[in-house]
């Protein structure tokens, strides 16, 4: 039977993301971060609900997360749920796991070019502006990868029949984020509190301080400014505003019906434009997001074996800005087993990664991805914009670049071993057809 | 009565400046330098008093400078007064608070271009060389900005009537500055051991070490190589290199009657040349100063409540390499009162910033200038060479960019209501003409 | 007699690096690693032994090596000796200080093209592939400087008559590296486990905990994979991979008698390529090594004084993606005498630097190079990619760049002995025939 598997070297921090078993860190706290002798692959710690969905955090002061200066969290949103409005001091990827939705972003100094020059049906009529017009939006779906830049406010919306589910990672270690290296997020609207206050209570542990009995807030969120300041800012009444600022039910995920919006017919293909390139290096017109799924989009690609596709920088420019990049990669045959090995010869993880589960493999460290008896799937995420990874084996590889006398005596063995070693895998990295067989022709493209 | 107003969310770190009543900030040592719960807007704590002037420095260790990793002084210079020369391991950003005068800048590697072509009038004729030369010395006035890359030595001379007032923004957190985040200035003449002294006591007070007790220097700049040393390398006797270490009396400002140098006739338009890019990203013939207090110079104006001027990297190419910028901002009518929100909704400040008194507004956190009574002057300082703040409020906001119905949705107010929001201020982020009247037309260009 | 001296300010951090005499540095422990007020230069404090050779580690927790973020090793590897593959986590330089021979690297998604086109003598014929191909090799010598972008596996081998000696500088402060500080090496072949305990001691001694009694591992480096999974990775037996995990002798220098590689005839005159810049900015076919030993490479030259040759990213333009740069300096009279001085006047070094010693200039701290009564060499690492050093006296210097009356009143001498300071040195500012003599003619081109 045809085995595949993946040997390599990461030259970037790699984030593997999977997708349920629990299992939990408990490293001991090093006075160093990245002195890793063991990973785990983890699972959130926090599961926050709202109306309409619930978000959950992973450890944020996990040791992998810390060494790599990373956060995650996921989101699962039921129909008709919009995400509310919030933005980060830090880069994020946001990748589909499942669903599909809306999502509307706002540039600063990007003009509202979505217009709608119908009338709209509203009564009275004593405004002069009947129309709306707001910033783009875009349907995503399964398998997307979305930009989000540091500070621009987001939100999200489900108008289809079904649940959709994110994984976000947010790269607190850019240099961005001129903030310390705790995540945080900033709401516009809703009640963020509960939230706050486990993600608080996890930074709190790791310092050993005690958490001081805390208050109830009455507005907890970006706009809980004085009333009067913003009746003068918006220019509309008080009310109005102690209207905006009234905490509604806990969370940040409400129950909508049937939100409406301005929008382009469905099946529009977006091209990858290059807009003029904007003050914080944000464009306003240009491709936020893109698919990675699509069997059809496969860098890599062995009908026997699997695919992977990357989204790099070359894809999608934006990334170049953020400093991060993803691959997802799809195993016919196994489920995912990972082994990691440091950077002395100590294996820190050699296990299956499960649905759901989140792996961080540090910069360096050399990881083999192996196929189990199912067929796997997985993505990952890196702090990097265009990761190389360097494979140990087969064509390309690092064996392959060293001459074949070097390897017979770097790893005392004979000259015809060596050349097995460096030349019995004439696949690329990725594939080879099976672990027993002479070399064989390259299936790919 | 017209009221100005600005409501925004900062993407960089914010310095407010503004310009004297004494509260001292203090905070609890957190062991996470940006966990903010309150600000104070703080002044300086330390004042060196020097012949010709003073300097006063912010405390460096305060939470809230510690956390955007940035350090501030004022220097009051007397007519006559000589800022001896220095340089920093960090980016500066000086803004002359008041007065004029004339600066100096030794740029590595670029020629003394400001040369006297008349004979000198000097005894003794030993010398070949007659005529003095050096490098382009700038005047500067009220409302500059002054760039000083790191490493540039630099100084400054008041040959006006008036006292000039100079503060200066140091962003150690600029990757530029390769040693640790406290301040240094490297001053190659002159004796600051005061300065150096009460800088290294707040350092030890926030390390909790116990300043042992300083002998008194000799000699405490740059300069203090062994005179042997000295005279070789300049050539001359020790006897001169003896007299140039001397200490003279306390502090780092001289006075000196009539300094002359060499200067082009005074009213020189100067243009913002781009030389050819140098070796540390500095350029012999570039552009180093800009005017943000000229009325004509402003980006937002509006005749009946104030202007903003920006400082960016498209105005001042340099800043692009510096990883700065500025604004300065009037309101026609009131004192400037702040209001700044952290990520959970909680007012960190609110209250005026007077005349001489420092804000920071961490990444992220929302803010809002609010007029007052009287007309109030402020000069941000942004640790990001093209800040883009979003604003929440008016044309091109965070609310105008968000479809009608979500804002209706999120904030649980009628459409109508949300339309008002979204709607009622038709001016730009800054200006409102009043708080409960409707829409107006732009006022500006 | 002609006299020799150099007085600059660094605008960089400068690891000045010359040629025997133990003086190991005992820092207190600050909390803060650049509060520097004594320097020493400083020795390697571990050394390992491998079968050909030996591996020598200054201490990365020295403070000066702390407040750099640099790591400094020195490898002597006798004839035959091959240094096994490894790569680190960050960008490296590595000097030839003697001896020569032959570097691979292996570019991860560059092809192997040195290819012998020549049938290979072998039995059995089993083989459908009979002719070796790898990554471009290269021939190095005495005074090169070449270049190791992070991640990049590499090996050396000495096929020379004697000894070569390299000094190996890790610039663990740069972004590209995002683990921690801690230097780490990871060896793809050969028994690195001494090497790394000993490393591992010393960042325990750093931190004050106790180095748990450590088990003895079978495979100590990164290809310590499970041998089922790596033997279906190279699709060889597994047999072949325990072979490949057994670990021989301890140590990373093994000796290979006569190993062969493919190669270009020798008399080679490498260009200065540059291919197209590939993802992580490293290039398949472009320049990595340059020499600076050579006395017509000099850029400032005098032949009564000496010479130094700069390495910039101008001459070697990988150094602009590294941030890294060096320079080499030859007096002919003298050993090389070093006076630091820091921010507060201090002499923080005063002494002489012998061969095989480290002195770190942190960065802006006023340093001298000076001649004693010997011939003097030095090599110099720099944390940027072009340095520019200020110089203080000489042509182009500090002095020469403010006006006459400026230092005149600076250092409160007279306006003739201002004359002298700033004109009799009209060498550049390297070199000065005598201490005594008046203004000379330059001697340089």
């Amino acid at each position: 039977m045809a085995k595949s598997r993946l040997l390599c070297v990461s030259l970037g921090l790699v984030l593997l993301f999977h997708g349920c078993l629990a299992r939990s860190s408990n490293f001991e706290q090093f006075q160093n971060e990245c002195q890793i002798n063991k990973l785990d692959s983890i699972e959130p710690v926090t599961r926050v609900q709202s109306e309409a969905g619930f978000t959950e955090w992973w450890n944020p002061n996990s040791q992998q997360l810390r060494c790599a200066a990373v956060a995650v969290l996921r989101e699962t949103v039921e129909p008709q749920g919009l995400v509310l409005p919030s933005f980060t001091s830090s880069q994020q990827l946001v990748h589909i796991v499942e669903g599909s939705g809306v999502v509307g972003m706002i540039l600063p100094g990007c003009p509202a070019t979505f217009q709608d020059s119908q009338p709209q049906q509203h009564q009275g009529g004593q405004f002069q502006r009947h129309r709306d017009q707001h910033q783009k939006i875009q349907r995503f779906r399964e398998g997307d990868v979305i930009v989000l830049p540091a500070g621009v406010p987001h939100w999200f919306y489900n108008d289809a029949n079904q649940p959709f589910v994110t994984v976000t990672f947010l790269h607190l270690g850019n240099i961005v984020n001129q903030l310390d290296r705790n995540p945080r997020k900033f709401y516009l609207a809703g009640n963020p509190e509960e939230e706050q206050k486990k993600l608080q209570r996890l930074q709190q542990q790791k310092q050993g301080t005690e958490s001081e009995p805390q208050q109830h807030n009455e507005c907890t969120n970006s706009l809980c400014f004085k009333p009067e300041y913003l009746a003068q800012a918006f220019n509309v009444d008080e009310d109005v505003i102690r209207k905006l600022q009234e905490q509604g039910k806990s969370g940040t995920i409400i129950r909508v019906k049937n939100l409406q919006f301005i929008e382009p017919p469905r099946v529009q293909h977006e091209e990858g434009r290059r807009g003029s390139m904007g003050d914080n290096g944000v464009y306003c017109a240009m491709k936020m997001k893109e698919n990675i799924a699509e069997p059809e989009l496969a860098d890599f690609f062995n009908p026997q074996a699997g695919r992977i596709t990357n989204l790099n920088s070359f894809k999608l420019p934006l990334l170049a800005h953020l400093g991060m990049s993803a691959e997802r990669g799809v195993l016919f045959n196994g489920r995912a087993r990972f082994q990691v090995v440091n950077q002395n010869g100590e294996s820190v993880f050699d296990d299956y990664v499960e649905k759901g589960q989140l792996l961080t493999v540090p910069q360096n460290f050399a990881f083999m991805k192996r196929a189990g008896n199912e067929g796997a799937e997985w993505v990952s995420f890196y702090t990097n914009d265009n990761v190389k990874n360097t494979p140990m084996a087969g064509v390309g590889s690092f064996m392959q670049g060293v001459p074949e006398e070097v390897v017979a005596a770097a790893y005392q063995i004979s000259r015809e071993e060596a050349r097995e070693v460096k030349f019995n895998n004439q696949n690329n990295f990725f594939f080879t057809s099976s672990s027993s067989s002479r070399p064989q022709p390259r299936a790919e493209a």
